[in-house]
């Protein structure tokens, strides 16, 4: 097995042309001819998880977020970017991320949202059509709660699947909760998209003010779950489907990451 | 008095050639010619910011965010923002902004948030120069407590002096806090400026992930006390300035409008 | 009847996506719930219409020429713009605008101005394709007198089709007139399609200096009537269209408008 | 005496920096070398003018408007631009332009526009600034009649002034007229700077409809007088300056070209 | 005969709208009317071949570069370029130009630089697909050799079969030569691609430094035989399809150009 | 002594702001912490001279032209420049660039190049002044040979001054050489520029066909020298230069590297 084949099978599952056009995916650092046993899956490439590849012996990390989004002019080790390269290389370990290419396939990190909220009947919030391919991709998700609860138990529901402690409300609470959107990570500021389809809420992350303002005008309800909680719900997912594949390797979720944001 | 006079005279505090060159602000809607006896000051011109002028008689409402930021193709009351115009018209209610020019001014809303925190020795965080100028403004302060604190302290302190119950931590907490670096509103993502400073923590809000995560890699550390509370401070100081410069007039703080974040 | 009815049936006779992508149409100022029992029919949205809509009592205007074109930043009641937005909508009155949609459609300005001329077998000066639809539009139109005529005997004749005392003519006068290219408004500049026609004469308005020099260098030969008059013949046109459509409503053209040119 | 000798002197009195940037201007086509005795100075280099040139024996012809505005991809002479080249070419004539910096000199078009008019205390409607020049240009003229007179009085004047039988018209007529703008050829649009200068009327040319239609809305009197019959009255003082520095030249006024535009 | 139907004839051998959207191609000088009995065929439309176009009483020169290719702001015959025009233009001759239209097209000058190095089964190096036409071209061509050879006789032949002396070698000289690629005039810097073919050697011209860095960094080898010999060959067959379609006419190449290098 | 101590070394000799916008210099790879004992010096870092380096024992290769000049998305192992990266890092070999800052500074690459053909009285071929900087830098140097000598006499000299056994030769060659223009590694295309300066001879490197073509029709004479040849002779007097300041560091220029290019 090496990294070239991981690739491959992650190209059948979440199409690397799926990934939007401003997007950098794939691999990052390394060779696609490394020989791989152990990967680890993460959220971002921090240090500590590049420590952590390196002291469990993974060959590779697969990320959700790109670990070089912004291109490189130089690779300087007083940077932290920089000292990271030079940290994977020398113990040769390579990246591959899987963006919005995950976000928006069929199975990937939307999908997977809205499964953990127990939504039934999921389809696209809106169309996503990635340049000259005819595909029927959807960034967001709609669906509806089997049964409807009040506004105080989907928030106390959202955090038990999502697994975090605190989130943030915006706009008027709805009286009872039926039909939901969710938007991975963080949402894409189409509020007109979102109010036409007369959700009762809307769970994504990383809304900032000036939205807020906005939703909470148009008479809207959104949860601010956090980028984090609403996207690393696919590592697990994703830990399943390599291992069903490739049975052989040690597939592990990396243990040292956790929210950048904490709530005091 | 009449609007042009408050715009006149904001242009003396807040100079308008100071705001940003995206930025929108000034006279919104109506007219420099409408005489004025009450002015009701906010964050944002909200509909019930707009029901409040109208019932306690405000013939002005003057607003930190720019009333219209995006130019209109259209007035269409199907919208909230079409709505929110026909009922200050119907209502003779004139609109003035005061956004950027107000932030970096001299006494505005940085030095106010600075001042808030008790920061002796303020200066600017990074200078800015509106194009075509010379004077010495800048975007955010620097500036050091009188006695270092702990960090749990300084953010019991924050709270308080901002009236807030909420907030979000980013990055390793410093042992003390003693320089301080404060930005009004949302954070203009300069990491590279900000390290170079080397203050044991920044004031702002509206951070995104990327952000916090990039800040945390490089060792920073943030408080993200919200894009409302670091910028209304402002109202009250404002007020004061007014009112000693126009004795006759009567001026108040909106007692309608609350941050669109709540936390749960 | 409300708004929204009309500019429904519009969009049946003048679709709006026809229009061009710099163009500004459909419902610029109100909203579309509004009832209404009577319209005012328009070249432009002057003030002096405005006044006239009001004291007739029309809640709707529906205008040829955008009421709102460059978008606004402001609604300022000390220029004509912002004093005419206010007077609409303190006296709830829509205003809807159909523009280069009705230039083109199928019985639109440009047909009919060919038919005020009396041209047979009336087909597109050239082709005009909206953005991603497939369509048989055209901008401009050709055909033929059913019999030829001097060129000072067709002068005459679109003075009296076109109700106007003046005219300008540019380039070397033909002998005689039989075939007649028509483009309403103002000409889009584009001699060598034009030259590509061997037509006797075109009849616009609102030429250029350099482009009458050019046309005449060219051998072509250009009748000026006037952006007012080749565009206005289709009020009636539209007062009948719409009436037979909704005959309860009470439509009229405006009476107060006239061309902002004068000759001396 | 040759071409680059008058090219030399025309940038004593109006020079070639002074042009706009999107400006064409200086030799056009032939050489700097020609030697001259005779030039023929026009408005635009017509196909009748180049003859008329070919016949008196000019070697030079002088135009205000640009002879190669859009550059050339071809020499095509099949088309009028093609055919004028080779006409100029096989006769030896050198073509010179002055356009935009014999406009804005001291002296110049606007100046000239200013004198015919007998305005008194000209100074610049607009000031006007080279890229990376320092000088003291103007767009446009401003002054005032000596005596004030009825409006109808001055078109009576305006006509005679600059030799034309017609005339156009836009807004509401003055009671008196006394403070006067002047534009050469093509007004800038620029309605607002107008506005604020608060004269009685505006000569110039080449309005286009929805330019007037504002015009009108704002209260202002814009006299159209033609582009040609604005601009053409610099020939016979230009004729006059080269003659006064060249006196062995013989110089002359195309008597062939006339404005392309006659009103019926 | 005249210049029109010879640029008809080649818009069927070699379709002007192949030309690649930056290029300028048809004709350059003259006029389709202009009746031709004897054509010059060259690369480049320099003064020595205007001089022998004139003296041998040719009236249309047809060149494979553009003669104008920045298009033209004036005709100064103080530089060659206007001194060229005025030549031909006073010597009636026409000038066409026939560029990548002709490199691309079957039987052009990439097929015909195939054949002179006698590679068997040609095709193209990578697609070209004129933007909006559905069309098999191609840039480049890859062949075999019927044998294959030492990378020394290999270049020994190169020389004999583009008649040069002397030429650039870049990279790794292979063992044997079998698999050859060609581009005519200029490699498109794409060497991604060409290292995909896996060819022996590229045979082509006018490589520059860093390029020639990089090939050599990949492992590729580069024959740089100029650009002028690369493309001169186009023009015998030129001539000989020429007359075998225009039987009348007198073609000839030019015996006045040469490579502008020489080797020292 | 490290990495950063001879970064800012070179600022003084050659400054980092000096160089082209578009251009990449300074740190490439690696840390300014690095300590230092041996550098080596090339024009490119090709995958030999950091073998070269490895085997050496250099902790840092400063080399001319930018080893990252196109920014990464990706470090790639199967590419060469990945492959490059991770050699580097691998061997903590730090890399560092000065590229156009070392052409133009004085003493730089022109300057050399000046002197080695023993050019007196040396001054710029054309000012060159990087954006917001007040300095008297030049790109290319104009100035003459002590003697004049004929043209095959010199092409002899720069063959033997520059190490070379090839060079070609572009345009008519002048019967002596006396005023010389030199332009290191590639010439920037300005022939107006050039001609304007009415030297015997420019020599510099990677010239194009339609730049040689043109210049042989504006009467120039070109050497071209080969762009790795007029650079490289910088190499052994920046040893010089460092070893005086640093007398501690081994300092050695590449045996490794050559021209690219070799003639056949």
């Amino acid at each position: 097995m090496n990294v070239g084949d991981i690739i491959n099978f992650l190209n059948e599952i979440a199409p690397w042309r799926y990934a939007e056009e401003w997007d950098s995916v794939g691999l990052m650092v390394g060779s696609r001819e490394s020989y791989v046993t152990k990967i680890l899956l993460c959220m971002d490439v921090t240090s500590d998880v590049i420590s952590e590849a390196a002291q469990c012996g993974a060959q590779m990390i697969l990320s959700h977020h790109p670990f070089i989004f912004s291109k490189l002019k130089s690779i300087d080790m007083e940077t932290f970017k920089g000292e990271q390269i030079a940290n994977l290389i020398k113990n040769n370990i390579s990246v591959v991320s899987a963006h919005t290419n995950l976000d928006t396939a069929p199975g990937g990190v939307n999908d997977t949202l809205a499964e953990s909220l127990h939504l039934t009947n999921s389809r696209n919030l809106k169309p996503y059509m990635p340049k000259g391919l005819e595909c029927d991709l959807g960034m967001g998700k709609v669906g509806e709660l089997q049964n409807s609860k009040s506004f105080d138990e989907f928030v106390i529901d959202v955090k038990k699947s999502l697994c975090i402690e605190n989130l943030r409300i915006i706009g008027v609470k709805p009286k009872k909760v039926k039909k939901v959107a969710v938007f991975c990570g963080s949402f894409d500021d189409d509020l007109e998209s979102l109010k036409s389809l007369k959700v009762d809420v809307l769970v994504t992350g990383d809304i900032k003010y000036h939205i807020a303002l906005d939703a909470a005008q148009m008479g809207l309800c959104i949860v601010d779950a956090g980028h984090f909680a609403t996207e690393r719900i696919i590592l697990p997912k994703l830990r399943d489907t390599l291992n069903k594949r490739f049975k052989e390797l040690d597939i592990i979720c990396s243990k040292m990451e956790t929210d950048p944001f904490t709530f005091a």
